[in-house]
């Protein structure tokens, strides 16, 4: 439409005429009642869509925050790149490979090669797939999960790695691994078959990423300096704390996106209320995380940790990802709780194993991804421990041995660390020749 | 759901030959006609509850950015925890304590120990309250507004109050003052029987906020060094008004769900219809007391201060708020100019009196939500000016009195300042050991 | 509504019976099929209004980040103060006058001085415009598309311009300017008339806001030291890049509802199916700016310039605007690539012709936004090259000429430069007295 003009009153009779004529017959032009639940669903998926698209921008903040200034521009070239390069590997493979028309891995050949094809545009209500929503609003929500993914590897192995054996990675991540995981149970396949159970993803998208910043981690490396030779853990604070707060509370809002789009519905009212009970849930899972986070903080260091709540909040929302229908508000609660009682924990645990995270990502999403996908037992009656623990596995493996092999082979080829000369000065100025804060002097 | 798929054409049947068979016994499954406007009044809550939602990052950033550096981290961590602790306290008894279901005080003790319950996974229509909302949406909707509450007292007393007496006082503010207050008008209490009018909260939540803050900032006294022995104000500038700035952004959209979302319907053409009126008034008495705030502050000081601006934003948006369904677009302008007029006086006459009003939170949420409440009467004929001034007091009297008696007894125990030397350190290192900015040298 | 309490089960019934008792009657009360359409284009409305809107907030953060500290509380200020003229000017004249009822020249002579006036309060479905949507809602959502324009002239004149008469210029941009020039094509003028297609305003917001920058430019000469004597390019970084990535996240966040609502329906299967695809289309052409400014970048200089990948991402946006609907997904991403490419050749383009802008304001915007018009023909069929090209001429014509006019009187009589010393100095001192970050000492 190009006319974007409001009717004046008068033209009014001459809109309304013919709808009510088509009105009439009803069989030709299909009702509310038949295309509501699409309309209503498609919306969702945009809306969702939109909000953990947003996700980005709060990864790029709390990641932003956390590392030192002269890591700053590298980290916002990081995020928005690697969710450029998600958005195009999820459409010349991903979203096919995700979801092949009918799981088996014989399917899976195709979709290497297809890509993500719209539904015509103006379709008619007789051409759309009325019991589910339109290509391009599901195409969009499935492939902002992707990039979160992605994100949370970005974070750990932040202030040390090249920029495009980086992106080489996220390349495979989101192109291959992901979609390939992710249809064990979202497209179909074997796990979802077998009865396991992850709403939105804790483990499916936040453990993933979490595994594959692990193997990351592990092959790269810590800080410099990061690790005294007598032992000690050298904290390396963040540089802009506001930041990281704007970040999580990013994230936080990105997330009612994440879960509640993950109903996969909207358009009745069991649907509209799950998604409403999944936005009750969401908020009281992350607020519990937070808190537990800061009043173990108190106790243990006599001193509350702002990061650590930060992180607490987002342990709290990974904690309800796997499962953010059935509970209670008082299991989301105690659900986000543990997850952030378990980051105030598994920070320090990683440093006494030298493994460098940088912003936490692998305490937040991998850690509290798991608990997540292990507490769909308290509340689900359909899932088991056993199946769950399955899947978990499964997607370690998976993920863990996938992402090592790929960072082995780029450490041995490209390399993927810079040199200690340019670690010290910055990424920012070795590789990018870019401050990101030129006119603040450094104390 | 848990299989994440689109169904390829060829399944298209085995959706809609169920559908059409469902659509053919209307009298089981009820049509749009009946469950649309829960549908939408329910989505209506979900996205105007995520709006107000992210008010909270709106705040931390407003309020991080008009703080010295050295208080930072310490704004983030309250704000963060004010925000988890109102979701919690308002889950255990605000929600309940706010809207008993029948409203007679003595109706009120259930509610002081009952717990926020969602409606049933997958509720089926015949079990919903079609004539409004899933409770759900509802309670997030609400707890999000409490939250606001909150956020006001925090930006008021920067600087210099504790951490865990401030926090404290949020639990009492969002677990009893506010619920109970609230239902006076909200929860059919004794104003709204009288005929008080608040459409979205100038008095209910803004001026509440306010009086909470005030009585907080008189037992508190102002920051050290901020008034001289002399009688001369020392201005003490916020670190970061760019932050500053994209918080009163963040706030403005937020209050479109605010304003919007408390219209508490949008199944109905004349609903959405007003939803849309309340969007426009808002942005244009926004609009209305930044240029107010502009012009006035070019005209008194020869120079436009930034500060007031964005204050007068927010003053122009506090003023719409009891009433931004009934004036036309030029009723919202003059009103909202009259907020930010409000706040240019108001500023200065704080600190005449040594109200030491770190953000400006007084002027803007007390003064101006005074004035908006009053405004209703102008443009909502069923408002009377004796009923406007009586629910002001009420609501002054009862949230000063009792924040007095709560703020003094925290003062009188635990104590709620930090020492001299604390303030002058900054709260960032003396009570949390973690600077915002570490790496930037102070000038 | 003031009571904003859910309703007991008990009292279900009491809501139920009478809702049946109207769906009987359903000759009095239209029914979702005839109101539906006007619900959700009405909401579309809403949201993709609060989506643009949000996006003053990108363009005050992306300037701010890409300015130098020292004028920073300017652009912030003229950020605030932009959007809020657009606010009363769009309401005074604007939308009258870009939507006369009856477009002809003749029509315009009354909107000139006639105000907005919204639907009325809780109107009849039988009083709706039932074919469209809510007047308030179009309002709003049209509102926020000027303010768009004049942030654009913002960021290109950015660290040398004076206060008052920038916003002087912004006052004749938003009430008269765009809206004569967008009645054109939007309005139902003669450029629709023509056959023009401009889907979002690649040419009528975008193009438009660079060529009123580009007179600007030019008339108010570059920054000081920008441009060496012997014919050096000086860069002047920007002072926050973490700021300015934000900025850009938010301005692609804000482009679902640009590009989105621009479909201006929702309420049928192909209208919501087409908003996903624009939504799919739209982030594909962002991601492609966004990367081939980064791998050309590399190939270039042998460097990532984050800040071309930013402005990529932007150029890739602002290509797709002008039809975001037709292309496949593999023509979204091809065409914003090109405004990507565009935009890296296009920056050191401006600064050999000595055309000095801050942001790259005038490449992002005003080049792409050519590129996007003329691509329109590749997918659209209706379009005709030559009619693309009369209107960008057209409205690189009146804009730049009229611009020029405007700029060249504010010249000639109150000044539109600051003095030597105050650029020196910085606007935020010399003309707010005011600074951004006091207590960050310069390097």
């Amino acid at each position: 439409m190009q006319v974007r003009k409001f009717l004046p009153a008068v033209a009014l009779a001459a809109v309304l005429l013919p709808t009510m004529g088509l009105a009439q017959e009803a069989e030709a032009v299909p009702g509310f009642d038949e295309i509501g639940p699409y309309i209503m669903t498609t919306l969702l998926f945009c809306m969702a869509g939109f909000l953990v698209f947003f996700m980005a921008a709060g990864f790029a903040m709390l990641e932003g925050g956390l590392v030192r200034s002269k890591n700053v521009t590298m980290q916002m070239t990081k995020n928005i790149a690697l969710f450029s390069i998600a958005a195009i590997m999820y459409w010349l493979m991903g979203f096919n490979l995700m979801y092949p028309a009918d799981w088996t891995i014989a399917n899976w050949v195709g979709p290497f090669f297809s890509q993500t094809v719209l539904d015509p545009v103006g379709i008619a209500a007789a051409d759309a797939n009325l019991g589910y929503a339109s290509i391009g609003s599901d195409f969009f929500f499935q492939l902002v999960f992707v990039a979160a993914t992605a994100s949370i590897v970005s974070g750990a192995l932040a202030e040390r790695i090249k920029l495009w054996p980086f992106l080489a990675f996220v390349v495979l991540l989101t192109g291959v691994m992901y979609p390939i995981s992710g249809s064990w149970q979202w497209g179909g396949g074997w796990l979802s078959q077998a009865g396991f159970s992850d709403f939105a993803g804790s483990t499916i998208v936040h453990s993933v990423g979490g595994w594959a910043a692990l193997a990351g981690a592990l092959i790269l490396g810590p800080r410099l300096g990061k690790y005294g030779k007598d032992g000690r853990v050298n904290p390396i604070p963040g540089s802009n704390l506001a930041l990281a707060t704007l970040g999580t509370f990013i994230l936080w809002l990105g997330w009612f996106g994440f879960n509640g789009g993950s109903q996969l519905a909207m358009g009745t009212v069991g649907d509209i209320s799950d998604v409403s009970r999944i936005f009750a849930n969401t908020n009281m899972a992350a607020a519990a995380g937070s808190l537990a986070a800061m009043i173990l903080t108190q106790v243990m260091f006599g001193k509350v940790d702002l990061t650590m709540v930060l992180n607490g909040a987002l342990a709290g929302l990974v904690s309800i990802t796997a499962e953010p229908l059935a509970p209670t508000l008082f299991g989301a609660l105690w659900i986000g709780a543990v997850g952030g009682v378990i980051v105030v924990f598994a920070v320090p645990f990683l440093d006494k194993l030298k493994i460098d995270d940088v912003v936490g990502a692998i305490p937040v999403h991998l850690f509290a991804g798991i608990w997540g996908t292990i507490a769909v037992v308290f509340y689900n009656e359909g899932a088991s421990l056993m199946t769950q623990l399955t899947g978990i596995a499964a997607y370690g493996v998976f993920t863990f041995v996938g992402s090592a092999v790929i960072w082995y082979v780029l450490k041995m080829t490209v390399g993927i660390r810079v040199s200690e000369e340019d670690e010290m000065k910055g990424l920012d100025m070795s590789e990018l020749g870019m401050e990101a804060y030129p006119e603040f002097s450094k104390g």
